[in-house]
């Protein structure tokens, strides 16, 4: 499995940003072919590194890059500009599920 | 749902960070106390922003703060010095699981 990172910096207007992410760019991103898994994070805390993450979940390499290169892909990856504007990163990594023991809750 | 992520900048020695990493500081986390997901991923492409990430995945905050104030939570953040010696960065989201349609595959 594989997955797309983008780490968002804190907004200048972060309403606006809200508004436009939340009602055009995640309805967009939710229709992008191959995704498996799309998680989307808002940090909470004191001064975080970033204001939001979002994390794009594939199959493997392959079905990522079709996805990016599919005119949906090619439109959500267009949209970033609209509403963050140069103030995000991307991330792609190769994701390991570590096999958790089945340890009691604390 | 809530997870703790780390952002690894890229080490000096790789091969020593990947040795002790894997050998010592994943087994170790694996065992956090409340963990409900644990993924370990590691960056593709040139110049990526960060070497790995890793996402700590729990129900909620209060699952993930007790189980920093566990003495193995404590441990597992005081082992982050031993390998990546504070070359890294901690965020703590709140998780969105978007629902996806669905589509066909690409």
């Amino acid at each position: 499995m594989v997955k797309l990172t983008v780490l968002y910096d804190q907004p200048e207007d972060a309403a606006a940003f809200e508004k436009y992410y939340q009602e055009t760019h995640v309805p967009g991103g939710a229709k992008l072919p191959n995704l498996i898994r799309f998680e989307t994070n808002k940090a909470v805390g004191e001064q975080p590194p970033y204001y939001r993450t979002a994390d794009l979940y594939y199959d493997d390499m392959a079905s990522l890059q079709a996805c990016l290169g599919s005119p949906i892909g090619q439109a959500a990856v267009a949209d970033l500009d609209n509403f963050a504007k140069g103030r995000y990163k991307v991330l792609i990594t190769e994701v390991h599920t570590v096999k958790l023991p089945a340890t009691a809750r604390a």
